[in-house]
């Protein structure tokens, strides 16, 4: 009889909320959570190589299934060697099952109870994808975990409840399909609740999928426009229905301080697009709030982004190079940003985890929520 | 009184050419000759941190006055601490003088035997260089190399030979107010000699130039249209008329093949976009003849642009996901294929400098030949 090995385990419980470090055991290696996955969407973080990435201190990537079907296709993937291979990236490496970019992204959307029909943002090609084909393409293509086909849908306000209660259902239908399929057992499968800011639905869907038993669970469908507070609000009753023993990851979030504050709802994985694309709009995360470097303030201005920053960027380039890199369409300042922005996330993931080793994350996390100003993105 | 060192050393003379091994001696390090510097334009070398350039085995670089003037301007490179800094580059520097660009991408220009008025190709602004200018504005942005002001022209085919004769003239003239005025004796200066592929003007204008001692020479005015053979006699009459003990630099060249003729007749030092405008062009450089990365040929490609290249893209990433990477406009495309081009541009001339030390190099010079083939600049 095949034993699975827990693939997760809990370190430390914080005493003061529901915050924990954690250890997450993937077949490229392990990861401690709180973690930050900086978003590779089509095989590659935007400007930024391997190596430049690991020395923001990263451990795991995302990459956008959606995107990978329709360039470079998954049988080119496959004939490259696989994700890691095409990405050049031998560490851990989460891919989404494609359902969110198909509601957000795809022009065309055709949905029914087996699946979706989408076309292409790019050339208008016509797709068809359901949970079985998203569980074969992502066994596939080869990443350590691996994500449920699911509805994806906005807060309940914008969606209507009775759509809420649609997406949920077969977000859960699909989950016992995915779970079916799947067939590479050295990938993790992770199942998504859905539900928006509903409470009830929530807990319907929590509890529906707990009981098919997935390797971890993620949260989807938030960060979608909805308050900070309604959001905070719904990882925190949702994680408690979760098991304990069992990764939790909020997709798409956030700002630093929306990580903060679900870090203490008791999250453990993350991933956004936020720290690049920022990084490339010339926009740097500071300890002292957002930095703008296109702003002709930096023009003579020869302090890096922060002092006390220990990354590539600002150890070697004052503001105003950035600045001048910005000005005339240097390739250099959206990767030098990028490169600071990623490590600034990266520090402070660190520094979470640092303080729940220490059993002093509460307090931390309450005299980090003064400074952090809230920003969205761009 | 002041004795000026000698800045530029010939370690080992080819006995069956011009060729020679050479060390040329900065305020930011010793220089092993023959050289290829890249070309970082407006303060940055195209999408390439100064980290993955050293890892390219790149010692030093050229940036362009004409382009700093404009953007962020003398001024502000001083505010930020010089050259160096702007680029965090702590290795020898080369800037030019401006000359070149003025005539090459400005849209109004106006000669007198003083100087030139230009406007910017930005926003049209006029601008008035002059060789007194010219100095000190390179004394001010602090390069370790700098270029006297000089009057470009094509190929005596196309400027007329009284206009070829003129532009020497001035360019005598102007040297001469170059020297005058130079004021950083931590910079060595070099002048230009121009002509066109006339080579009683050839003559004339490095004779003048010599009499007037400068740290080095070199050769403008070439790779501008002219034939590939053309090209490499006028560079092997002219470099015989130069002082041996002074290093020789040819302007703007070029590809591998015009590189090892240019060094077999003489010349110590390169610089040239192509190897990062072609890698932004999914041009790739190889010992077997260049490789378009767009072609489809590559979309299942597992292998690297080269098998045996040591570089940072060959030894991570594929073909294949390299025309991914151009076809999705992901930048990583680009910047991993500059960072090949680059690599084997400083292999080629590591390999040309090894066979000088082991007086090898007419013979592995004959055998490159063969199986380089020119490219023209696309």
């Amino acid at each position: 009889m095949f034993i699975k090995m827990s693939n997760f385990e809990v370190l430390n419980q914080d005493r003061c909320c529901a915050a924990r470090l954690g250890l997450l055991k993937t077949a490229h290696g392990e990861v401690e959570t709180p973690v930050f996955m900086p978003v590779g969407t089509a095989g590659a973080v935007k400007g930024i190589t391997p190596q430049q990435l690991r020395e923001t201190g990263t451990n795991i990537i995302l990459a956008n299934t959606y995107h990978l079907i329709l360039r470079p296709g998954v049988d080119v993937v496959e004939k490259l060697g696989g994700v890691h291979k095409l990405m050049a990236w031998n560490y851990p490496i989460l891919t989404d099952s494609g359902g969110y970019q198909i509601f957000s992204l795809s022009p065309l959307v055709e949905i029914n109870d087996d699946g979706v029909e989408f076309a292409s943002h790019i050339d208008g090609t016509k797709t068809y994808l359901n949970a079985q084909r998203a569980i074969e393409i992502q066994n596939r293509l080869g990443a350590d975990i691996i994500m449920c086909f699911d509805q994806c849908t906005g807060p309940s306000a914008s969606a209507g409840i009775s759509q809420l209660k649609k997406a949920v259902e077969r977000t859960i239908s699909w989950a016992s399909v995915c779970k079916k399929t799947h067939a590479n057992f050295n990938q993790m499968l992770f199942a998504i609740v859905q539900g928006g800011i509903d409470l009830s639905l929530r807990k319907y869907c929590a509890d529906e999928l707990v009981k098919l038993d997935f390797d971890g669970y993620a949260l989807g469908g938030l960060s979608v426009g909805e308050e900070h507070n309604d959001m905070i609000g719904t990882v925190s009753y949702t994680t408690a229905l979760l098991p304990e023993e069992k990764a939790r990851y909020l997709m798409g979030v956030g700002t630093p301080a929306d990580i903060i504050a679900a870090v203490k709802a008791g999250v453990d994985m993350f991933d956004c697009v936020l720290p690049t694309r920022n990084g490339r709009n010339a926009f740097a995360f500071t300890e002292n709030g957002p930095i703008r470097l296109r702003n002709s303030s930096h023009i003579r201005d020869s302090e890096p982004i922060e002092v006390d920053c220990d990354c590539y960027c600002c150890t070697n380039f004052s503001r105003g190079a950035l600045r001048h890199f910005f000005n005339c369409g240097e390739m250099l300042g959206p990767i030098l940003v990028s490169v600071h922005n990623l490590r600034f996330y990266q520090r402070l993931m660190a520094k979470i985890r640092q303080s729940l080793k220490e059993n002093a994350f509460t307090n931390w996390a309450t005299e980090q929520m003064k400074g952090i100003s809230f920003c969205d993105e761009e």
